[in-house]
C-alpha cells in the first residue's frame, strides 16, 4: 500500500521539501499530493476565464478552481499535514483541517509553540501535533513502515 | 419548520445579538445555536477534569470538552453563518467553514471586505458574503419565509 | 406521520395550487415545501448583498441565496413532484431532479406526453409519470393512506 | 492519479473532440467518460429486451439501459463538464449536473453566454463556467498538473 | 422514545394483528407500519396514471407507486419484522429483508421451522428468528421496555 | 475500466456459463464475481467450525462464512445480475436484490414471463428484465462499450 | 434541545445513577438511554425463543436480542459515557466505545487511573477522560448550558 | 481480487503467524495488515514528539499516533480477525471489533471456549467463531477461492 500524504497550508517556508526528502531518503511508501504553492498561478487560476473588475470575484473564480484539485485531492489523502506559520493568517489551512475531521482523515499538525492556543481547536481534532518537519517523517516511517 | 442557525466565530463584537435581534423583530422561524462565547469560561472548560502543567494538555482538554457541545450543534444545524473580524486568528472560525463545507451544510460569510483576499477559499465554499449582520437577517427571512 | 413533499418546477400554471387543495380536500397528513416561486423576488435574493454589474454574478448570488433554502428543502422531503411545462427549459427543475435521485428520495413528474422523449432520461429515474395534478394527488393518498 | 473527467450533454456539436484533443496535446493524465452519444443507439439502448408500442416505455427502457452506464460513469468520476447548447432542451445535462452537485462531485459548465439566466441554478453550483472547450482544457491542465 | 416498527411479508394470515394486539395490550411505545395489505388496491395502485396492455408495465407502475410508500417507510423504521408463510414465493419479504441489512436496521424473521434451510441467508442476516407473532411482541416489549 | 459483474440466484441452470462465455466471445472489459454455487460445498462453509446437532445453527454458521464472500463480493460490483428460476423459492436472489437496491447499485433481473407478477417489486427496481442470458451479454456489451 | 446520552458499561456501582440524579438536580435537558442492566434478564433476553443445549448459542440468541436496543439506542446519542470498572473484562464496553468512534459520536470515558494504559487507545477515541460521575455531571452542564 | 485481511488484537501468541503461514502454503490472494506489534515500539510510539510527565498524556500521544494506521488499515480491510486471549484485557481488540461492526466489514473472532460468555457481545457481531488460526485459514481459503 502507497499512502496518500495531502499537504495544506504555509507556503513561504521549505517545510513540504524537508518533509518529501526525509521521506524519499527512507524509500517510503508515500505520495504526496497538495494545492497549488506558486502564489501568483495560484490566484490567476481563473483569470483566463474572463476579466473581473471586482477583487471579489477575482478571488472567487480562482478560488473554485483551485478548489476542483484541491477538494479532489484532499477526499484521495489516506493522511494530512496541515501547517501553520506564525505570522500568516492561513484561514485555509485551518479550513482544510475541518474539513479533514468532517471526513475522518486523520491529520497532523505542524507549527510552534507560540500558537499553541489560537490553534487549541485544529489540534483537538488531530492525530499528533509536531514542531518540526522531521517529525513528521518519523511519524509517517512508523505508521508506514510499522515498527 | 423551525431553521437551526449556528453561529460560529468571532466574541469580540456584538454580531451574534444583532442577528438574533432581527431575526426576532421579524418573528423569523429560526433557532440559533454556537458555541460558548464566555472566552475564560470557555478556556476552562476542561479544568474540573484535573489539573495541567503544559498550557497545550490545558487547551486540549478544553477544547476536546467544547467540541462536544460545537460538533453536535454543528451537525444539527441547516444553515450557518461564520463571522471573521478583521484582526484575529480566528482558526477555529475557519476549521468550522471547513468541516460544514464537507458536511454540505450551507453556510454564509459574515466580514469586511478587507480581508476577502485571506478570506477567498472559504467563500468560494460559502452561499452567500455579507459584511452586515443586516444582511444576514434578510437572507434569513427569505430562505425561511420564502418570498 | 406527516409526509413532507417537495413542489419543484414550472411557475406559470396553478400546478402546485390544484395539487395542495385536492390534498387539503382529502386531509392527507402532507406539508408542502418548495422553492420560491415569485419570479422577480427570487431573480432579486441577493440583491441586498450588493450591486453587480455584471448579470452573471447577479444571477449568481441570487441563486446561492435561493440554494440555501432549496437544497436544505429538498434535503428535508420524503417525496418530491417535478414539473415541467412543455415551452419552457426549467433546467432548474431537472437539476432537482438529479438531486433528488443521487440523494435517492422518490419523486414523481408531472408533464404532458408531447415530451416524454426529451425528458426519458428524468421519467426513468422517477417513481411515477402523471399528466395531471389530480393525479398527483390520488399517489399521495394512496401513499399516506396506505389503501 | 489519472483523473477521470466525465462529459455531459449536448451531442450536436464537436466539444467533446475539441476537449480530448487539447488535454492528449498536453499529455494531461486525464480519462475521459461520458454516456453513449450515438444518438439512435442510445434511443435503441433498449430493444433487444423486446418491442413496445408505446414510446414512453421504448423510452423508459432504453434509458433505464443507458443509466447503468452513466450512473456508473458518473460516479466514478473526479471531475465533470456539463455542456449546454443554447438551443436545445438538454433535460438530461441539467439532470446529470443535480446528480453530481448531490454528490458533491466538482463540475464544470459550457455554454454560451445566451443562456446565463435560464442555467443560473446550474452555474451557481457548478466550481467554473467556461465558454469554449479551449478553456475547459486550461483548467483541467491547471488542475491536474498543479501549476 | 417511540420505536418505529416496520411489518413487511405474507399478507394472508393475521399475524400482524396479533403483533399489534400484543403490543397494544401491553402498552408499548411502537407505532407500527408497513405496507398496503390490500391485495387487490395494491396491484391497482398505478392504474389511474394510464392503462397498461402488457400485464408486465401494470405491475411496474404499481409496484413502483407502493414503493415511494414502502421505501420511505423502512427508512423510518427502527426495527423491522419479515413474515415467511411456508407456501407463497414473497420476492418482495426478502427483497425487504436484504434492503434492511444494506441499512443496517435490526430485523426479526418469523416463520415455521419447515423452511429454515431456504431461508438461511435471510436468518443470518437478522437479529432474531420468530415462530409466533407472540413471540415478537416479547421481544418488541424487553428491547423497548428494557427489562 | 473493467467493470465488475456480481452473478446472484440460481445454481441449477447454465445461466451463468453462457453469459460468462457470451462476454468473452467480445473480449468486454468485465469481471465476474458470485456466490459458491457448489450446492454441498455452500451448506458446509461453517462445518469445520465446530458440529451442531440443530439444523438452524449448521445453517446459521455456514451462511454467515457465506456471507463473509457475499456481502464482499456485492459491495464490490459495479452491475449484478439477479436470477429467478420459475420453480424455486431463491429467497437468497431476492435478498441480494434489496441489497443492492439499498446501496444504489445498478441490477438486471434475468426470468421468465410466467414469473412477472411474484417478482414485481424487485422488477420494479431493476434497471433491465431480460429473459435470455443472451440478453444480458448484449447490455453489458452496449454499456461496457458505449456504442 | 433534548440531548441523548447514552450510558455504556459497567453494571455493578452506582455510576448511572449519580450521573442521572447529578444531572436531575441542575434541571439539564438530557435524556438518559442505555443497555439492559439486569444482568440476568440481559443474560435470558433470548430464551423465549427456544432452549438452546449449547452455552454459545443462549448467549448468542440474548445478546442479539439486547442489540436490537443497544445498536438503536447508540445511534440516537448525542453523546455517550463509557463506563469502565478496574476489575471486570467488560469487553462490550469496548466494542461500543469502538462502535462509537466509528460513527463519529463523541464519547466522554469513566474509569479510575489504574487501567489508563490498557484503556489507552479507547481513551485516545474519546473525547474525554473523568474519574468521577459528578465530573461527567459537570461536562454534561457545560455542553449542554453553555456556559 | 486480492482481499485485505486486518489481524486485531492479542500479541502474546504466534496466532497471527500460523494465519499468514497457512495462507501463503495454500497461495491465496489475501495481504494481511494490521498494528504494530512490538509492544514497546507502540508504546513509544509518540515519544520523539516531545516528553511527557503524566503516563496518561505519553499513552494518548502514543496511542493517536497508532491510530493513524489502525484507523487507515481497519477502514481498508475487507475482512479481520479479531483475536482474544483468555487472560488480558485486550480492550483495543474490543474496540476495533466495534469499529468494524459499526463500519459493517465482516470479522471472525478468534478464541478459546472458556471466554464465550464475557465476549459474547462481540461474538453476536461476528460472522464466524474459530478457537485455532487453522479454522481461519480454511474460512479464508473458502471466502477467497469460492468452492
Amino acid at each position: 500500500m502507497i499512502w496518500t500524504v495531502y499537504l495544506s497550508g504555509e507556503i513561504h517556508s521549505d517545510w513540504r521539501e524537508r518533509i518529501e526528502a526525509g521521506c524519499q531518503a527512507l524509500d517510503l511508501p508515500v505520495a504526496f499530493v497538495g494545492p497549488v504553492t506558486d502564489h501568483d498561478a495560484s490566484d490567476a487560476a481563473g483569470d483566463h476565464l474572463g476579466a473581473e473588475d471586482k477583487p471579489f470575484w477575482r478571488d472567487n473564480k480562482s478560488s473554485k478552481v483551485n478548489a476542483i484539485r484541491t477538494k479532489t485531492l484532499i477526499e484521495s489523502a489516506d493522511v494530512a499535514v496541515v501547517r501553520f506559520g506564525s505570522q500568516y493568517k492561513q484561514w485555509n489551512a485551518a479550513f482544510d483541517a475541518g474539513y479533514l475531521a468532517a471526513l475522518g482523515t486523520p491529520f497532523i499538525t505542524l507549527h510552534d509553540a507560540d500558537i499553541i492556543h489560537p490553534l487549541k481547536e485544529v489540534d483537538a481534532a488531530a492525530m499528533a501535533w509536531a514542531q518540526q518537519p522531521e517529525q513528521v517523517v518519523e511519524i509517517l516511517r512508523y505508521v508506514t513502515q510499522g515498527k
